[in-house]
């Protein structure tokens, strides 16, 4: 084995090396041999990682800010993790999504899974908005993107760091122009045949979320003829695709007016605005004030943002979810359907179909589970993670 | 409320009568008063079930020969089960369904989420195919069928009473055609641009499979210009949908000879024969054996029969399906997909996944878990039996 230049941190002997050998992707804080020399790591450093018996195991990115100090990198400690390393993972991602989608709008690297940790890569046609939310991409930010425009080709190169992933490994927000031209215009986005409009660089995270695209497929075939509702519809994401799929009526309600009106222009370039409304507020109180006017829908679709986003918050997000199913239940027509997110990594699946499932009781409706979906192939998990799905979608014939 | 015709049933004290309220749709043996009068109820026998305080919880059927006495089969402790009651029941499944699919080829009741406890219907058209599972649908089989008639308008119904479901009732089998005349060839089926031909007299259960038309869309869309291997293919379930997505060869695996013939047909009436083989023998020894062989396939997809039906065969049933998983992730090619499937209730998708993954990781392979799939929304599920919902469909990139 060639001497590594890297160096060196080691596990604890209590630590579970065999989980790591085995796939699990970090190693906690409190598991390493921390000293003056691993504390003084500068954040985003690569390190061969040994375990207690000193063999190596691979090369990792350190953060001593983080509670995950080691994010494994890639299993041979010998690994030059250079433009040609990262060319190889994006060349591998790439082919992946080619085969999957028509046009190239997909999220690129979905992190661990896609063998870049921390990394998340959304690509736009020509546009890729890159989030490096670990700290050793922020450090091989250069050949990671000069690898990303070879794989790909893309002209436009953009860097989102805002947000909570990189807070947790003490990063700041730092987003801006890397390779191109900002786009001057959101980008149109065709997806289960509705146009969608992003923001690339005045939107929330990266103007567009792909992640439910599956979901809104299955929605949009129960949507024929159908009146939907979509609530906290973001950029329009269910309900453009209700009525590319032939849904009577579309109203969308959000808190952003700068989302409606994407979803708005969005609705025009489809063609398919005489039949689309929006309103925005608060989605608790329009949900009210729909059942007080006495509304009712063929179909309804609640997206909430991440009411769970963490364990402590778990609770309390429960209560949120099993209140959106309460009140968006009686707004569905008796044999009608309700679609019910969350994107909470907390809450799982059991305790989240609980929640809305007693929210729906609560209304006093009797339901049928018919649907259970996630986020879709281009958000691919590691197998050791993936209780951790975070975005889970049930749909529910009432 | 009007005085009932109906027996009385009791749960005793300790019974969870608030699980009933709150929807769940069984009482089992242990919670039921028995005496004399309620041991000598016939199998079958619609009882009026009350909480031990004599309050009216509602219609049940009875069964002293089965571990679940009573199925809810209405809140309404004064209903009439008639064929009226049963014209609803259809009426309501069928709307869903008619909404769903194009054509109508689909399982129309799905047992209690559906409505009709125990009761399995699945339409092939002009022919519906009764699985009444549980004895209540045995007593009630002409009403039932009436309404099946008048509902959906087809013109023979066939029942199929072989299995595990009626055995753990007590029901013996008793197969035949109820109205019409049986089809005197295989049923053609059209999913997913491929044709299936289902024989509803002879073949397993009710010939065709409806429950993985979701997971074989999926599957297919990776198909494409692809070598595919369909292990346990039945009638070519995978195999052909990922035929008619564009596959360059793909090769189906099975025990049952007649079982391959009907892929043969199906696979020329759809004009892929060319494109399509197939392998009789036993799947754990044709994997071993293309292993030694040295092929390599781009998707390899493996959807057994129930190895761990019930709870005593679930350890032996997780190691089967690691063993499944361990022979077949070698087949796939570097890069390559594995789709891996459980119609276990026992096994969950936890376990499912920690078998499959672990399976994987002895045949030395890492894998990023791309999708997970259940079975298609006309096999609904009581949100209170979610947990068991037997279908896993798991799809891993190697």
């Amino acid at each position: 084995m060639m001497p590594s230049s890297f160096p060196v941190v080691r596990l604890k002997p209590k630590a579970n090396a065999r989980a790591v050998r085995h796939g699990f992707p970090w190693v906690y804080d409190n598991e390493i041999v921390t000293d003056r020399r691993s504390r003084a790591l500068s954040p985003g450093t690569l390190a061969v990682l040994e375990d207690s018996e000193r063999t190596p195991m691979g090369v990792v990115a350190t953060n001593p800010n983080s509670r995950i100090f080691c994010r494994m990198i890639d299993r041979d400690p010998t690994a030059q993790i250079d433009q040609a390393w990262f060319t190889a993972k994006l060349a591998r991602a790439l082919e992946m999504r080619a085969r999957l989608y028509d046009q190239p709008f997909y999220r690129l690297i979905h992190a661990e899974a896609d063998g870049l940790p921390g990394v998340v890569i959304d690509r736009f046609g020509d546009v890729a908005v890159v989030q490096p939310n670990a700290a050793w991409a922020d450090v091989l930010l250069e050949p990671l993107v000069a690898a990303l425009v070879e794989v790909t080709g893309v002209s436009t190169v953009l860097k989102n760091s805002a947000g909570r992933a990189r807070s947790l490994e003490g990063l700041e927000d730092d987003s801006g122009v890397v390779v191109g031209t900002a786009p001057s215009a959101p980008v149109s986005v065709v997806m289960n045949g509705a146009t969608y409009l992003a923001d690339l660089t005045g939107g929330q995270k990266t103007g567009l979320y792909f992640d439910q695209r599956m979901n809104q497929r299955f929605a949009a075939s129960l949507c024929k003829e159908a009146k939907v509702l979509d609530v906290f519809s973001h950029v329009g994401g269910f309900s453009l695709a209700s009525l590319a799929a032939g849904a009577t009526s579309a109203l969308a309600v959000d808190g952003s007016a700068a989302a409606l009106s994407l979803a708005e222009q969005g609705a025009e370039q489809g063609g398919v605005s005489d039949r689309f409304a929006t309103r925005k507020g608060d989605a608790f109180d329009v949900l009210t004030a729909l059942a007080e006017e006495g509304e009712t829908f063929d179909v309804v679709i609640c997206d909430p943002p991440a009411f769970a986003p963490s364990k402590p918050a778990l609770e309390k997000g429960l209560r949120a979810y099993e209140r959106i199913a309460r009140l968006a239940a009686p707004l569905v027509r008796e044999g009608g359907y309700l679609g019910l997110c969350s994107c909470s990594h907390a809450a799982d699946l059991a305790r989240f179909r609980g929640a809305s499932t007693r929210g729906i009781g609560r209304a006093g409706r009797h339901a049928q589970l018919i649907h259970t979906g996630y986020a879709g192939p281009d958000h691919p998990l590691m197998p050791q993670l993936a209780e951790s799905g975070y975005l889970k979608a049930l749909f529910y014939r009432l």
